[in-house]
C-alpha cells in the first residue's frame, strides 16, 4: 500500500529556491581574478540564475545536453551550476589541469554543446576549439567590454545575460534527471565520466550537512577552495545555500596568502582542500608568523592527509582537521573522520591520532570488503580486502557505457582496506598495486615501508611479477642510500619477524632511480611493465 | 536525460541497518513500568527487530496491512516502529490519550489487524475488543509469564519473540510504500489518519538531524519524552539510530522526578517534550535545589511554550529551548527556532526573547501565507494571512479520503501567522478562529487579550456572528471579575486606540462562565453555536 503524502521530486532548484527565499540577506562572496572581491546575496543568486537560465534557452539548449564549465569557483560558476541542471541540461565541469587530450575527449565524448570559460583559460580554448565540433556556443565569464583577445568568437556571458527577464518558473523535472557530469582520470584509459542526478545530488549534500559530517550551519562562512571542477567542489556548492551558509570563493588564488587573506577579511570559519593547499597555508602562517582569527575546521581529502598538517593546524593555530575519504563515482563524499560519544574520554593526543584513519561512512553510504573470490570479509579492525561501497549517491555506470560498473549490486572501488567494528576505515594499499599470491593479498605499501625502515635504502618499491606456483609473488625494487650497501640477503632478512613468511620478497633488484608519472606520483605500472619478465629466483637458490 | 546512479530506495531498513553495522555498540535504554532501566545496543536492536519481523510473519500480518500500537515508548515499541514497517506494513500508533469512542472509531476505521499494548493498557483492551471486529491478534508487551488476567486472549510479546530465528533479508520496497499511520484529532468530527511512507519519514529524520534543525549526532544522549504515539515521536526514535544517538526511553513515568533521575543516571544532552512536562520538571529542580549535569538543549513543541519556561532553563540551568512548530500532517516538524549568522551579535536577553517566534523552515518545507481569496500574502513580518505548507514530507490526503487535503496544491494548516524576511514564522491564531469582516481579518485572539488587560475582566472571548453587511462582526462575551462591573459602553471604549476602528466589537454578553472542552481550552465551537442567532446592535444604537 502507497502512502498518501505530496509526491515532491527532490531538486537542485529546491536548493536556490530555500536559499533566495528563507536566506535571502546571506552572501556570496568571490574573489575575481583581479582580486578584487564581488559580492552578492542567495537572493540575487536567484534572480541571476533564472536570467542564466534565460540566456541558456536563448542559445537552443535543450533538457539532457550537456553543457560545458572549463572555470575557476566564481558566483557566476555557480549560477551555472544552478541554471544548467535546474532547466534539465547537465553540467559537465571540464578540470582544466587535465592535459590537453584529454580535455579535448571529455568534450568530445561528453558531446557537449556550449562551454562557459573563464577568461584565463581563453589560449587553451582557442587552441582546442578546432578540435570539439560539438560546440555549438562558446561563452566566456566576463563583462561585455572584457573579451579577450584569443577568443573573438566567445560571447561575453554578460552581453547574454543582461538582457534576459528570467525564467519564472523552474521546470518540475524527474528526481533522475541527469544534473551534473564529471570526468575522472583513471591513470590508465581514458576518462570516464559518472553522470549525477537531482535526488542524488540533492541527498549528498543534505547527508554531508549533518553534524557528524560538515556540520554546517547558517552560522558558517564556508570556502570550498577544492575546485567545483574537481567532483563537483566536494558537494560544498549546494550544501551552502541549502543551509544558508555563506560562500565565500577563493577563485584561482589558492596560495597560501591569498587564502589567509580572504579568510580573515570574510570571517571564514570552514573550508575544504586537498592537504597541498593547508601546507601552503600554514607555510605562510609560519613565515609570517600570523595567526588565524575565524576559521575552527578545516575538511581534508583528495589524498591521505600527512599528520603534520593536522597536528600544527590544531597546535599552532587551534582548527580542527575533517578528514575524509570519497571518489568521483561517489559524489564524491564516502566517509569522515568524526567522533562517537564513546571517544569523548580520548586526551587531545589521542583525539589527533585518531583523525589519521579514513573515517565512517555518512548514513547513506554502506562499505564492504570482498576478498579475493569476491567473499566479503569481516569488518573486525583487522582483515584487509577490497572496499566496495553502495548507497545513494553512488554511481550504476560511467557515461555512455553500455556495462555496469558494479559487481554484484556494488561499486568496487580499488582500493585495500579494512574497517573496525564503529565503521572506521583504513585504506592501506590501491588493489591494483596488491601482490595476490596463493589466492590471498600481500600489502606493497606495506613491505615498502618495512624496506624504507632499512638505514640503507632511500627508496623502494613493491612490484608483483609473474610465479608459476603462487600467481603472483613479491618483488622488491630498491634505490640505496648515497655511500651505503647492503646485501640482498641481508635485505630481505631486515622482514623476518616484521611480516608473515610467505609476505617476504623472492627477490630486490637495485635500481639508480624509480620512474615516476607525471604528477610526480611512483609509477607502478611502468615498474610492472618493466619487470613483467622478470625471472625469480628458486626458492633456496 | 536520466542519470546514471544506483537506485536505491529511502527505506526505514536501511536506517536500521546503519545503526546495526556502524553504531552497533551504542545503547538504547529504556525505563519499564516497574522502575526497573532495560538496556541493550543497536546491534540488539537489530536482532530483535528480525525476530519481531518474523513473529509478524508467523501472524500471517501480510504487506499493507494495519498493525496496531497502544504503548509507551520503550525497546519494544521500537523494534515494532522498525519490525512493522519494514516488513511492509503500517505502524499504526494509537493514542491512549483519546477518548475510548475515539479509539475505537480509529482501530475499526485502520481496519487494524493487530494490537500490541501495554501491560498497563490491558483493561482498555479488554474493554474495546469486543468492537473491534478487524483485530486478529492481540499481543501484550510482557515476558512470557506477565500476562494481565485482563487479557488472557492476548499473546505475551515474548512467547511470539522467542521462537524466531528472524528474517535475514528486509524486503526491498517502493520507497513511497505506508509506513506508519498516526490519526489526528481535530476539534470538530472524526479523528483523520496521516498515512506516512518510508521516504518521507526518512528525508523527515535526514533533514531535522541537521545543525540548525535538532542537530542530533552520534555525541548526544537523546530522551524522546514526547510519547511514540504522538506523531510519531517526532521522528526521533528513526533521526537517533540514523545519526548513531544513544536513546533513553522514559516510559510512562514522565513526571520531573523521574526525568531528573533518568537525565542525570544516563547522561541525557537532549530531550523533547510539551511545555507542562518542562514546567514539571522545573517545579522538581527548584523545589530539591537540583541542577541538570548533563542536558544541553530542550526540543518543546506540541503547543507554545511559555517564555517563563525558556528563561528559567536558561537562567537557572544553562539548557537552551529548541521550540519548533509543526502538525502530524507534517511528519510533524515543520520550522525549529535556530539563530542565523546574522544574530550572532544579539545580546543573552534579545536571544532569549528571539527563542519566541515559531522559527523557520526546515530544508523541505515551504511556507506561504494566503488571504480569504486564496492569494498570496508577502513574506514581510507583519502581514498575515493563513498559513499553508508543501514539502518532502506534507500528506496529500487523509487515509481513506477520496479527496485531496489541499488548495492548490499546498495544504492548509488551520493557522493564521506572518513570516519574515528571514523565514521566520509567528502564529497569530486559529483560522477558524478569526473573524473574516469585509474580506478582511480580525485576531479573535488580539481581541481577548486587550478586553483580558480591562482591571474588570476575568475572561473573554472574541467570536463572530453573522452580519448582513460585512460577512462576520466581533462579538465579545466576557466573565467579570468577582465584585467588579463595566458598562459595555465603557468595556468597547477600552479598545479605542488599540486596534483600528473596525476591529472594535460590535456587541459585549456578559456571562457567569464560558464553555471548555474535555481537555480544557475554551470552546469557540460551543460559544459560536450558541450565538449564531445572536441580534448584533445596528450601528449607533
Amino acid at each position: 500500500m502507497l502512502a498518501q503524502m505530496m509526491q515532491e521530486p527532490l531538486l537542485l532548484a529546491s536548493v536556490l529556491k530555500h536559499a533566495e527565499t528563507y536566506h535571502a540577506d546571506e552572501e556570496v562572496v568571490s574573489r575575481l581574478p583581479n582580486g578584487v572581491l564581488h559580492r552578492y546575496t542567495y537572493r540575487d543568486l536567484g534572480q541571476r540564475a533564472r536570467q542564466v537560465a534565460g540566456a541558456l534557452l536563448s542559445l537552443g539548449i535543450a533538457a539532457g545536453e550537456r553543457v560545458a564549465t572549463l572555470a575557476w569557483n566564481s558566483y557566476r560558476h555557480l549560477e551555472l551550476y544552478f541554471a544548467i541542471p535546474c532547466l534539465g541540461a547537465v553540467c559537465h565541469t571540464v578540470n582544466p589541469r587535465l592535459f590537453r587530450e584529454q580535455i579535448i575527449y571529455i568534450i568530445n565524448h561528453a558531446e557537449d554543446v556550449a562551454l562557459f570559460f573563464d577568461a584565463s583559460f581563453a589560449a587553451l580554448v582557442a587552441e582546442i576549439r578546432p578540435r570539439c565540433p560539438t560546440v555549438k556556443h562558446w561563452v566566456v565569464l566576463v563583462d561585455a567590454d572584457e573579451r579577450p583577445a584569443e577568443t573573438p568568437f566567445a560571447d561575453p556571458y554578460e552581453t547574454l545575460v543582461a538582457p534576459q527577464a528570467g525564467v519564472r518558473d523552474w521546470p518540475r523535472l524527474d528526481e533522475n534527471t541527469a544534473a551534473l557530469l564529471c570526468y575522472t582520470s583513471g591513470t590508465t584509459g581514458n576518462p570516464k565520466g559518472a553522470l549525477f542526478s537531482h535526488r542524488t545530488t540533492l541527498l549528498h549534500s543534505l547527508s554531508t550537512a549533518l553534524p557528524d559530517a560538515l556540520a554546517i550551519s547558517a552560522s558558517e562562512v564556508v570556502c570550498p577552495i577544492v575546485p567545483m571542477f574537481h567532483a563537483n567542489g566536494w558537494g560544498l556548492p549546494y550544501t551552502c545555500p541549502m543551509v544558508g551558509a555563506k560562500l565565500v570563493f577563493a577563485g584561482m588564488h589558492t596560495d597560501g596568502e591569498s587564502l589567509y587573506r580572504l579568510f580573515e577579511s570574510e570571517r571564514v570559519t570552514f573550508a575544504g582542500a586537498v592537504p597541498t593547499v593547508w601546507q601552503g597555508l600554514i607555510d605562510h602562517l609560519q613565515t609570517h608568523r600570523s595567526t588565524l582569527g575565524s576559521l575552527r575546521r578545516f575538511l581534508v581529502g583528495g589524498s591521505a592527509c600527512p599528520f603534520s598538517i593536522i597536528r600544527t593546524m590544531w597546535d599552532d593555530y587551534g582548527v580542527t582537521a575533517l578528514p575524509g575519504w570519497g571518489m568521483t563515482e561517489l559524489s564524491p563524499i564516502g566517509t569522515l573522520t568524526t567522533a562517537k560519544r564513546k571517544h569523548d574520554s580520548l586526551s587531545t593526543e589521542a583525539r589527533l591520532g585518531f583523525l589519521t584513519n579514513h573515517g565512517r561512512p555518512l548514513f547513506g553510504v554502506e562499505l564492504r570488503l570482498v576478498n579475493l573470490d569476491g567473499e566479503p570479509v569481516p569488518c573486525d579492525g583487522h582483515s584487509v580486502g577490497e572496499l566496495q561501497v553502495r548507497g545513494l549517491w553512488t554511481i550504476e555506470r560511467y557515461f555512455k557505457d553500455d556495462e555496469s560498473a558494479l559487481r554484484d549490486g556494488w561499486f568496487p572501488t580499488g582500493d585495500i582496506a579494512s574497517i573496525d567494528g564503529d565503521g572506521y576505515l583504513t585504506i592501506t594499499d590501491r588493489s591494483k598495486d596488491m601482490i595476490k599470491s596463493g589466492g590471498e593479498w600481500i600489502s606493497s605499501i606495506e613491505l615498502e615501508n618495512i624496506a624504507m625502515s632499512h638505514p640503507a635504502v632511500a627508496m623502494a618499491a613493491a612490484i608483483a611479477v609473474a610465479s608459476e606456483k603462487w600467481g603472483e609473488r613479491p618483488l622488491l625494487v630498491v634505490v640505496l642510500r648515497e655511500g651505503r650497501a647492503v646485501a640482498k640477503h641481508d635485505l630481505l632478512a631486515w622482514f623476518e619477524g616484521k611480516v608473515a613468511k610467505w609476505w617476504i620478497p623472492d627477490d630486490v633488484q637495485f635500481v639508480a632511480s624509480l620512474p615516476m608519472t607525471a604528477t610526480g606520483k611512483l609509477s607502478k605500472l611502468t615498474l610492472r611493465k618493466n619487470y613483467r619478465n622478470h625471472q625469480l629466483p628458486v626458492k633456496g637458490e
